[in-house]
């Protein structure tokens, strides 16, 4: 497999002023055509320091420094790679005037500096840049490509998609493709899923990325060279899919949940309605998020206080005293009153305690009762989720939709 | 001038699944406090390619490593390091008995593999994470700082911001200190602000961040050595929020709009309920994230169809009819119906067009009518918010509680 350094040059990346979104763009670039990223540098518009990024980049076989290429004085990135190869800049009359043209084009002022950019290194050729005034550049030594190129991403991205992908192929850079499959996983922590796998043992690379939004998301990949391979590479990602089944876990593709729900509901003409205590909004707030939304969701109930409990959905005063707002029997008559109201095909409410404060023995903190009215049949779920606050929203809101998709059994679009 | 390198470990930023934020974040931390960051590098989670990097970076002072410090197999920066310094790892119980608590605190699964993350460098001390299961680490060799963090961007940035911070003063890397006032606007581009500030001139240093919540970070900041220069800085912080005045922006310090709205009410005893249809519940949402949001919040309705505009809050059909659900008309009997189902002190109503589709010449995407009734008094605003739909969510609730906030002249906490 071929590696690749990426080296990043600029004062404003090393001050935290911009992320360095060009060489995450280049990562992915590189990846997505079996290159491995093994190091990616990024140093100030300084000739020694971008000299010894390049030397330690040259364990690689290919080497892209993006940045420090403009007109002024400090833009040293040419300079940089001339000093590193032992050549020197030549002005190029030839691309002077591919320029003047550009400048003639576009109307835009030239000035002096811009010969600068005209300096090509012995040897090299230049990439021609329709959207700057920055010419792009390569250089091949001893089997190993560097690639200099613009920026400014509007820049270095079309140069990259077109002219250095040329290159790689032109090269035989590229040979394969790296087969990725990735699965979002509900409920379970990144350790425990690493430890259920842990003697998986299969010739396939694993991976468990912990998301933000409650799921682990369960990465198997392999570098493939064919059709065939990746035939090969399929019954393992099958066997990977069987711990999950045997383990009991929810998981579908690298899809939305609340997306999923709607396509699902969707597709056999179903409106859905909620009555929300515990996540506050946030559970209709997710579905919405989705455009179309209006074809299934019907709105809800953000029964907050147990005034509206009583008030929109008909919770008796007696049911409240009696067995507390975080109870298997108000959860129910939510769910029942919310139907009345609604009149939607699947009706949901939730009761629970987010804390951090309002826990008890009895009733600690991520006590959740979750009432399902598919049509006319109900189901209540007590849950007792980990986390903070806004974890346990999260935990709710996947448990809410992975009922729902289990209960239709929804096709998860994991193509095995 | 201190230097410094930033190196972070991991196959998802090598990849280009995620932005390396924790360099950049990383990067302005240390130059806001006078440290000159030399080099970033970034690697795969392989031992022999982190070993290389740190090598390389030991031509500067402190040398901070992010990532790789997870609880699975592929998590080696630990190790990386010790090899790197030729010390062992060793594992220790101390540490191992802080991380039960923490379990048994949020109730979660623990598994063995955590283990590996209690184990510390011989000779290092560690850094506690009351965000997540990996402590940090730091360790000192002839002058130089080694410090490892964990790469979640949630664990590592409060790390950053408190104990690499100590650690730098206590070990003399920081002579002076960086003087910042953090102030949020809404409703204001990024280069919208840049642009006003053009000619501001002042001896202090300007930064505008785009956050993905709606607002603009305004950073005023500068590096001080004393609390005589810390009273020259004050006097150009006001000059700056002079001119967010005399152009009617609204912001306010380093807070989150809805906690200051949630104390604002609380003060005041005043209780709060929302009638969404375009946010379809995020508001709510966005209220409820705080711990006891009970105090203020009584609930709401979710009207997202028209049937539960009539429904739960009284629409005339004949005023839908006429206006349509998106006019200042149904805005205003929507706000009218919730306070009559509610009788909170503040009723809040949104109906607007969220997009992608659904827009049209008069009514485009972004329009939206929001009614609010404080007390007795009611105000409609029409507003045209860009941006794709969840950033018109967020430019919805943003005006609400900016809104809020104005009408109660909220103390906005900005101690200058």
């Amino acid at each position: 497999m071929k590696t690749a350094s990426i080296i990043s040059v600029g004062t404003e990346i090393m001050r935290g002023n911009i992320e360095d979104t060009n060489s995450t763009f280049i990562s992915r670039f590189l990846k997505e055509r079996g290159i491995q990223v093994k190091f990616r540098l990024s140093t100030e518009d300084e000739i020694d320091d971008i000299v010894s990024a390049v030397r330690f980049a040259e364990k690689t076989d290919i080497i892209v420094i993006t940045g420090g290429l403009g007109p002024t004085a400090d833009d040293l990135t040419r300079e940089a790679l001339a000093k590193y190869l032992g050549r020197q800049l030549i002005f190029q009359e030839s691309q002077w005037r591919i320029f003047l043209e550009y400048f003639k084009r576009f109307n835009r002022p030239m000035a002096e500096s811009n010969r600068q950019q005209m300096q090509l290194i012995e040897g090299g050729e230049f990439i021609q840049n329709p959207n700057g005034t920055a010419p792009g550049m390569f250089y091949k030594q001893d089997g190993r490509l560097f690639v200099l190129l613009p920026g400014p991403p509007r820049e270095n991205q079309p140069m990259v998609h077109n002219d250095l992908h040329d290159l790689l192929v032109r090269n035989g850079f590229v040979e394969g493709d790296i087969f990725t499959k990735v699965v979002r996983v509900y409920n379970a922590g990144e350790s425990f899923l690493a430890d259920l796998f842990r003697n998986f043992g299969e010739d396939i690379q694993l991976g468990f990325y912990f998301s933000a939004q409650g799921w682990v998301e369960l990465h198997f990949s392999k570098f493939v060279g064919n059709q065939k391979e990746i035939d090969k590479v399929l019954p393992l990602c099958q066997k990977g899919l069987k711990i999950l089944d045997d383990n009991g876990l929810f998981y579908t593709g690298d899809e939305d949940l609340s997306l999923l729900v709607l396509k699902t509901l969707h597709a056999r003409n179903l409106t859905i309605s909620f009555a929300e205590s515990i996540t506050g909004g946030n559970l209709s707030g997710e579905l919405v998020k989705n455009p179309d939304a209006s074809k299934v969701f019907t709105g809800g109930i953000v029964s907050y206080s147990n005034m509206l409990k009583r008030e929109l959905l008909d919770i008796n005063e007696s049911t409240l005293q009696r067995f507390g707002a975080i109870s298997e029997q108000v959860a129910g008559e939510m769910v029942l009153g919310l139907k009345k109201r609604t009149g939607s095909d699947i009706c949901i409410a939730l009761s629970g305690i987010a804390g951090p404060g309002g826990g008890s023995g009895d009733k600690p903190v991520g006590l959740v009762y979750i009432a399902f009215l598919f049509g006319d049949e109900i189901r209540i779920k007590k849950e007792n989720f980990g986390g903070n606050r806004l974890q346990i929203f999260n935990r709710c809101i996947n448990f809410v939709f992975s009922e729902i998709l289990k209960f239709y059994g929804s096709p998860v679009n994991i193509d095995y």
